[in-house]
């Protein structure tokens, strides 16, 4: 795995551009008044970059050495730069700008389980602090050290933990250590003709460990499930000791420890490995498109679908700014694209659908012939009586292989000096509605009050029996007048609100970190949070496992700590 | 609700019988040892019971009547006997010997999630001993209070939560209090065309909150999930204040709140109310019979159904010993069933099926009838290809009936001087035939040991995507050279002790209470234990929520508590 760039997303010479998307630049000048031609910001470059020196005590790093080996403790900058932090706006925006804050000490790689036991034993004998890292992905700030950290700081890299060690065939299960990158993942288990079928955004740069560690949900979890249903055994070093829970389908013994472990964000330990449902790869897999005259009837059919006996692996529907967006970043067409747009258009017409509010929906299907075929037909008539069309195979397929280019639309806003970042909640389908109108219209006001140039959009994915994730996506085109990171919270804060005040959860699936921490209280009570800060403080008394994540700062320390 | 009996299972008046069952009295002769025309053991009658007088100290008694009302504290002999303890084989046997132990000192009934917010403000205060009593049908001990408690006991009686608040038509979810029982929980749902569609063993006499508190399963959780899947928010009163978890159909807030309430037995504190999914009630609804040639098949047969595209409400087969034991059950039967019964014999004959060794299946089916006709055909063709065939709906439709009959057989039993139970587990695929073997092993010398009569019986039911719940029942004549309970254990700890050896868990449903302790670190390793009690420890420091369960004993208490 090449590293991740210092101060944005991917790998290097990776970029998103709208050099082939003729309708983009007009798109983004008309609706955030923002001059794409113009790139005029760029990342300090890093020898500009002030690196403090590390302040590794002598005797930690005999003990990290002794540990892992000599060659897996690194000091290097470039390392400690890269495992600063994740990729949430504001580290980006911060790394750019070379505010580099409070950098860790060393990046430490263990090689085994038994090297990530040696590395916490040696952290806590020196009141050090210990921040796991899988990808480095994380946009909720799950990677920070807290700023005026005064002892030293570890990030516990688990990327030589790459490996599938063991596929049980007859219970379709994988034994698989947490380090290892999605793509490295799936060649392994394709290999075999197994897939996980955990497809995340930032699937091709982040780990199964990070995954468990925050909830992920992926692109497939309608039919897979999310990372939380995948994960049956799971191993984590903690200081209580090793946590070895054993693969079993369900248990009945007390308070889930596999729920503990899941979404802990570091707070309990390091998670080593973990023993995961895997699927054979399916004889047929088609994402189809469809669009639908409306949000209202987009989100019905939706609705429709997740109580009917359809049992799709995809379930997408954009509201019209981001039908609108997607339009924008489609490439220049052929002659034959030409031809089908008129058809299209034709389409539309003859149904009554207006293009400037119709969304655009996407629906996928994945098994035998005869199942997919059952399918597609159940979901193609509850479209229909939406009042919406099938518009065939295409965008789909685009759909699947752009889905994780995503990613990189941050780092080509930010050179332009644009904000833009993502909120994601779920709620009940009941709540859905009303939620959306607030988000957007608690968005609406603060990119107003701001007086900046702004765009929000959604798209409701993952259906579940009693509700659904919407996905809301925003840029805002900063006013210049004061720090634009100002702007941004309010617009971003504007939002995470509106979810918990309709209803919502403060993220389906991008964890709480120190960005979401405010807002805990609001979504699982008072008492929730003081349930979970029981478990942190009980485990880890001296708050030396990523303190700050999740239930904000740390109390005062406990003076036998 | 009608008082469930002191010393057994169910309402007075309601018993199970060998009447109308001629095959039953030789079959258990013959199996072990046992002539059920004596009954020469009865509970010893309630006004020979030495019922301790309560102590309840006068501020607490003030406190709990300040908060509940005079009529809602009860020191009842026959209250305070009820609430003694649940209903697992050693409860009846101590029980029907008149052996009460530590009784609560009062019996509280709260009306509302305020009242017990009051009850348990109160039982802090005064340093007492909170016990949430739902239904009473616990089977792992975890309604006991430590036999040397010198504080004061409250069973804390949830039945007067006992309605459903609201129904999200749209999101399928129902808000329902905590202490509603099955059948009173159901038919308020059914009065609008809902259901919840989770039915345990205990059905008749089981709350919702007391599923939650030990993460049931029911009949049809194959389809509706067990009680952790149904659940979405979740309210319960703590010592740390009221948890209020929104019912969102998930979110990544950190490790999860719902999983740490499920499954705490009364740990963390007091459950009032859920919000759940609920249903359709379904268009068709069959259970189909079939017979597969033997275990080894029945098996089989069960793994390609879970690994099909099928998606039954019910999966089970049960091994030969109790199929045998479902025939010997069978009613006297009219020429009609003489002649069906010829007619079996026949078919069985020409597919070769060696009807000692054959096992029953049960395979359930819900939902239209379009989808019901294509699951049937989809499992058809599976049990075919394993040998077996399909003997109609009549003996489904029998199971349907009589499946919360079940309880009622072990008082038969010790009126007879018999003991019977049951143990679970669930396990990976790869796993269950050589589990079933050690534990079936294990039990034979286990009951060649104590020198009893002995017969052990299993069924798989219960099927993931990556394992399922094998439930095995066994009873023993006893030798009468020592106390039963002992050749009791002796049993029961080898099944158990063969579970976590074979890779098993030690409990699918039914919990840890005090029964399943000792296993839980071999389960769930010591670190895993240790997590959950850091958990307990911090939220409860000073022992008072339901102590002992699930961790075992509590730890030395915390001088300042």
């Amino acid at each position: 795995m090449a590293a991740m760039k210092w101060w944005g997303w991917g790998d290097d010479g990776i970029a998103f551009t709208d050099a082939d998307k003729p309708a983009l630049a007009p798109f983004i000048k008309e609706n955030i008044g923002l001059d794409v031609r113009r790139s005029t910001a760029r990342p300090v470059p890093f020898d500009a970059l002030a690196v403090p020196d590390p302040a590794l005590p002598p005797v930690l790093r005999a003990a990290l050495e002794e540990a892992v080996g000599t060659g897996s403790v690194s000091d290097d900058p470039l390392d400690r730069v890269v495992h600063r932090r994740g990729k949430s706006l504001r580290d980006l925006v911060f790394q750019r700008r070379g505010e580099l804050g409070r950098l860790p000490d060393a990046v430490v790689r263990p090689g085994s389980e038994k090297e990530v036991a040696a590395v916490l034993a040696a952290a806590l004998e020196a009141d050090a602090v210990v921040i796991p890292f899988g990808g480095g992905t994380n946009i909720s700030g799950s990677l920070d050290a807290p700023s005026g950290e005064q002892r030293p700081v570890l990030s516990v890299d688990l990327g030589r933990l790459d490996r599938v060690l063991e596929i049980d065939a007859v219970s379709r299960l994988a034994r698989v250590q947490a380090g290892v990158f999605g793509p490295a993942l799936e060649a392994q288990l394709n290999a075999s003709g197994w897939t996980l079928g955990h497809f995340p955004d930032s699937f091709t740069h982040s780990t199964l460990g990070g995954w468990i560690a925050t909830r992920s949900s992926g692109m497939q979890s309608d039919k897979y499930g999310d990372v939380a249903d995948l994960t049956r055994g799971l191993r984590a070093v903690t200081p209580a000791g090793t946590v070895a829970l054993r693969p079993v389908p369900t248990t009945s013994t007390g308070p889930s420890v596999r729920e503990m472990l899941l979404g802990s964000e570091g707070r309990l330990g390091i998670i080593t490995e973990a023993t995961v449902h895997v699927h054979r790869l399916p004889e047929e897999r088609v994402i189809l498109g469809y669009l639908l005259p409306d949000w209202e009837r987009g989100l019905e059919a939706m609705h429709a679908i997740a109580a009917s006996e359809a049992t799709p692996s995809v379930t997408r529907v954009s509201d019209a700014p981001e039908t609108q967006f997607s339009f924008a970043t489609r490439k220049a067409g052929s002659p034959v694209d030409r031809l089908k747009s008129r058809v299209l258009q034709a389409l539309l017409k003859r149904r009554g659908i207006d293009a400037g509010r119709m969304c655009l929906a996407f629906v996928g299907y994945e098994g035998s012939a005869g199942h997919v075929k059952a399918q597609r037909k159940l979901v193609g008539a509850i479209v229909k009586a939406h009042g919406g069309l099938c518009i065939g195979s295409g965008p789909g397929a685009l759909y699947d292989q752009k889905k994780f280019d995503t990613p990189y639309i941050r780092d080509y806003l930010l050179d332009r000096g644009a904000l833009g970042d993502v909120s994601e909640t779920a709620a009940p389908w009941s709540a859905l509605r009303g939620l959306y109108d607030e988000v957007t219209g608690a968005a609406a006001r603060a990119i107003a009050e701001q007086g900046v140039g702004g765009y929000v959009m959604c798209h409701l994915s993952h259906s579940y029996h009693a509700g659904a994730c919407l996905y809301f996506t925003f840029a805002i085109n900063p006013s210049g007048a004061r720090d634009a990171l100002v702007e941004y919270d309010a617009v971003k804060g504007a939002i995470q609100q509106a979810f918990v005040d309709s209803g919502g959860t403060l993220s389906h699936h991008h964890a709480v970190g120190t960005e979401h921490a405010r807002w805990l209280e609001q979504d699982i009570s008072p008492a929730g949070v003081a349930l979970q800060r029981a478990l942190f403080d009980g485990v880890d008394p001296g708050a030396n496992l990523n303190p700050g994540k999740i239930t904000g700062p740390a109390r005062e320390r406990q003076p036998d700590a």
